[in-house]
C-alpha cells in the first residue's frame, strides 16, 4: 500500500459544508473587521456596532465502520467532493446529538443500515481543513443495507477486497489501513492528516 | 461523591462561546429565514437571497490532565460561567490546530505549564449544550506552573486533595471521578453528560 500511500499524500481532505464568507454580522448585519478582540491573542470577526465576536471552530466529522461477520460496510459516494469514490459512513455532527447518535445517523442515512455502536475506533485532527474525525466501530443488526441519497452503491467487503486506490479521502484510507492490520486488537487511534507541503 | 454526583446534575455544562444570534447572512447582509433546504432533513437558517446555507455544528472543547509526580494540575477559573470554581485545562479548539496542539495549548495558556501530551484519556458528548470534550493525558516538563489570564490560582493536587465540592463542570467531575479511579491502568473514557431532566 505503499505507493498508495504517496498518492493520498495530494488528495483532499476536505468533505463539504466549507465555511461561509464572513461579511456581515449574523446578529445585526452590520459589515465585519477583523481584529484582536481585547483579552484574546487571535485575530476574529468581529462587530463594531453590536460587538459580538464571531468565532470560527474546527467540525467534528463522525464515521462508522459497520460490521458483518468478517466484512465491513462501504459507500461509494454520490456527492461532490470524491463523486464515484469509497467511504465508510461519515458525515458532520449536527447539533444536539451525541457522537454515537451521530455515527448510527450517518450510516442509516447513507447505507440504509442499522448499528449498535460497539467501541470508538479512531479520533484523528486534520488541522489544514480544521476538520476532527471521530470513528466508531458498529454491529449491523441484520445483514440489511441499501444506497442512500448520499450514495451510489453501498456493499459489504472483506478486509483483503477494500477497494484501496478508490477511497475518497486520506484519512478514510489512514483509518481502514489501521482497522486491517489490527485484527481483532482493536485500541483507540490517535492521529493527523498532515495538511499538502507549503510552497 | 455520591451525594455530589446528585448536586451535579444540576449545574450547567456550558462554557462560554454561546452561539451567536442567527439574523443576516454572514455572507451577504440579507435577512435569514429557518427552512430546509432541498435534500436535506433539517431546518436550518438559510439566505433566500444568496441561498447560502449556515449550518450549525458542536464545538470541540479540548482539555488537558497535566500530572507532575502523583499529582495533577488544575485552574480556579477567573472567568464566568462558574467564576472561581476549579477545573483542569480545557477550552475551544481554535481552528488550524490538532487536538494535542490545543491541548497543549490551553495548559499553557490557563496554567503557564509545558506539557508533553501522552494519551488521549476521555471523549465526552453533552448534547445539550452540542459540545465535545476531548481530553488527553499530559506530563508537565518541569514544576513549573502560574496563572494565567483566565486563571485566579493555578496548583498541584493529589488525587484525594482535588476539590470535588468546587468543580466548575459536570462534565469536570465526571472525567476527574474515572482518573481517580484507573490508577495506572488508563483506557479511553467515553460517554455523555445527560442534559437536565425536560418538564
Amino acid at each position: 500500500m505503499s505507493q498508495l500511500r504517496t498518492a493520498y499524500s495530494n488528495i483532499p481532505d476536505g468533505n463539504g459544508q466549507v465555511g461561509n464568507d464572513m461579511n456581515y454580522c449574523s446578529a445585526c448585519g452590520a459589515p465585519l473587521v477583523m481584529k484582536i478582540p481585547e483579552g484574546d491573542t487571535l485575530l476574529r470577526f468581529v462587530c463594531e456596532r453590536c460587538e459580538t465576536v464571531h468565532y470560527e471552530n474546527p467540525k467534528i466529522v463522525v464515521g462508522c465502520l459497520p460490521e458483518w461477520e468478517d466484512r465491513i460496510l462501504l459507500c461509494k459516494r454520490a456527492i461532490e467532493p470524491r463523486y464515484g469514490l469509497w467511504t465508510f459512513p461519515a458525515g458532520f455532527m449536527e447539533k444536539d446529538e451525541t457522537l454515537e447518535e451521530a455515527a448510527a445517523r450517518e450510516t442509516l442515512e447513507e447505507a440504509e443500515a442499522e448499528v449498535e455502536i460497539s467501541q470508538l475506533y479512531a479520533v484523528f485532527s486534520i488541522p489544514h481543513v480544521s476538520q476532527v474525525y471521530v470513528v466508531f466501530r458498529g454491529t449491523m443488526k441484520r445483514a440489511a443495507f441499501g444506497a442512500g441519497t448520499e450514495s451510489l452503491e453501498v456493499d459489504l467487503f472483506k478486509r483483503e477486497d477494500i477497494p484501496w486506490s478508490k477511497l475518497a479521502f486520506r484519512v478514510i484510507y489512514e483509518i481502514l489501513e489501521r482497522y486491517c492490520k489490527d485484527g481483532t486488537h482493536a485500541p483507540v487511534h490517535v492521529g493527523t492528516i498532515p495538511g499538502p507541503p507549503r510552497p
